[in-house]
């Protein structure tokens, strides 16, 4: 079975990319399972991103509970429009050379750094990227830009004021790729003090230009920091989406209340590249970074120093 | 050892893409043999192009007679300054898997169509393009774009004029990329007529933007043409370069003192996909097939109906 969903068909509003990965992703996650219950005995799925490159993009794959776990294998954009146009015309038949494995888990770590509140020092602000990602790439893009700028935002904000009010806490998640091990760890670990956590941001969609600040929490817990949140906004094209993805990091802590924001960014570079072999250093442009950094250092320290 | 050149530095004139091209790529066609001579044990390539999506770039290598064989690979960009850098921090050891084959020869063919002349038919005005291809990719761009143009360009001058003066000929080239066995059998097998070629035009640029002409001949051949090429390239730009440099197919018949024309294309598209994996239908612009069209089929009319 070939799936031949097509990003770019999705992606034409901005500022809702994710929204456009998320209904085409899903091919890549559940599409094995669901056409192994059709009868299919392999699936093919066209690489998710807008890259003319021919570059294979890859990604968990899950088969579900009593699906018979067939193969399944990405194949590039320029080989599923090929493969398409030669299904129109009649039956294909194509051998299938795969080699994946499923090597036993290891123990891992998120890594962790705070800058402890001076007033409120149980009260923490997280900001954050992760630390693992998907191979074929080094990740420059997915996600090491985003812990690189969320290292930058406590260094920034250590050297304008040591003593924040609040706790600011870096955090380098691991394991976003393959499911959010992480993630799920520290909000497990932390359940006790969720509640005293403001909100926590994660940066991961590359050096994409921001255009605003993206929000996933319950009306109530997005009212007190709207104020913050459209101020800080502002300057970038004041984009402030509600959306009801808080990413896989942050999944566990959003359901337990914490509100989980991300800069808004022009993902289409993001896309084109990540978990591709091409996600690699040369990649990252720092003038981009230092825009998406303007916009979350003054968010994080708004948020460890307001009075509400 | 490695040889980590730059296509983007020596491309930075205009219409100079061929060249830049020539200076970097003698480093794939020579470099392992002059390692050879140097004592390396391997060599690797920097991709030649300005791609930065982690393709390499690959083509002929010639190892030189007396020079030890030694393995040599193509590395994209990304790896090759990768390598570079780790290079400068200390010892760097490679361990290379290649699996490359060099099959024997098999016979192929030119293929060759005649609009024959209703006035002087033995004076030929040959437009072509090459049948073959580099692998990895499907040669879309290099060549099936040249061919396409060069077949359409007989099409047009039939509807307007089924009989030119002089004949005009069609060629596909075989083995461009090999060696240019296909421009050296025709020009062996017409060397008594070589002398009625007024001209032979290839188109080997992919889909890139006509910017003017390109011709590579004595100054007595040009002359004679000059007032045409002028007026032809007027349209699109009016550069008309003299190259020192025929292209592969037509070296043997510009050494017998035919004139080689061809586009001067914007060919930073063309070097960024060609002999690469993505080097694909899909990467042809048709709008942009139409105006090499536009450019050399008046060219090729002209050529045939001249009264000089």
């Amino acid at each position: 079975m070939l799936f031949n969903h097509r990003f770019d068909e999705f992606a034409a509003q901005a500022g809702r990319w994710e929204q456009a990965y998320g209904s085409v992703v899903s091919y890549r996650i559940e599409g094995p399972s669901r056409a192994a219950q059709k009868g299919a005995v392999a699936a093919l799925v066209r690489s998710t991103g807008s890259t003319g490159s021919r570059l294979p993009h890859t990604g968990v794959t899950e088969y579900a509970e009593g699906a018979r776990k067939i193969p399944a294998a990405a194949v590039t954009a320029e080989d599923a429009d090929l493969i398409s146009d030669l299904v129109s015309r009649g039956e294909v038949a194509i051998h299938l050379v795969l080699t994946p494995m499923n090597l036993p888990s290891e123990a891992s770590h998120n890594v962790i750094a705070d800058l402890r509140g001076s007033e409120f020092p149980e009260q923490i602000v997280i900001v954050s990227g992760h630390l693992d990602s998907w191979d074929l790439g080094t990740g420059a893009l997915d996600d090491a830009s985003g812990v690189g700028v969320a290292m930058d935002v406590l260094r920034i904000i250590k050297a304008v004021n040591p003593k924040p009010k609040r706790t600011i806490r870096f955090a380098a998640w691991m394991d976003e790729e393959y499911g959010g091990e992480g993630g799920r760890a520290y909000a497990e670990e932390h359940r006790t003090d969720l509640i005293n956590h403001i909100a926590a941001v994660e940066i991961d969609y590359g050096d994409g230009r921001p255009l605003g600040l993206s929000v996933c929490a319950s009306d109530d817990r997005i009212a007190p920091l709207s104020r913050i949140l459209h101020a800080i906004a502002d300057p970038v094209g004041g984009l402030v989406n509600v959306s009801d993805s808080p990413g896989v990091d942050l999944t566990a802590m959003n359901k337990a209340g914490v509100p989980a924001i991300s800069p808004l960014q022009d993902a289409r570079k993001y896309f084109s590249y990540h978990h591709t072999a091409a996600d690699t250093f040369d990649k990252v442009r720092a003038s981009e970074l230092r825009q998406i950094l303007q916009l979350i250092a003054p968010l994080v320290y708004a948020l460890a120093q307001h009075e509400d």
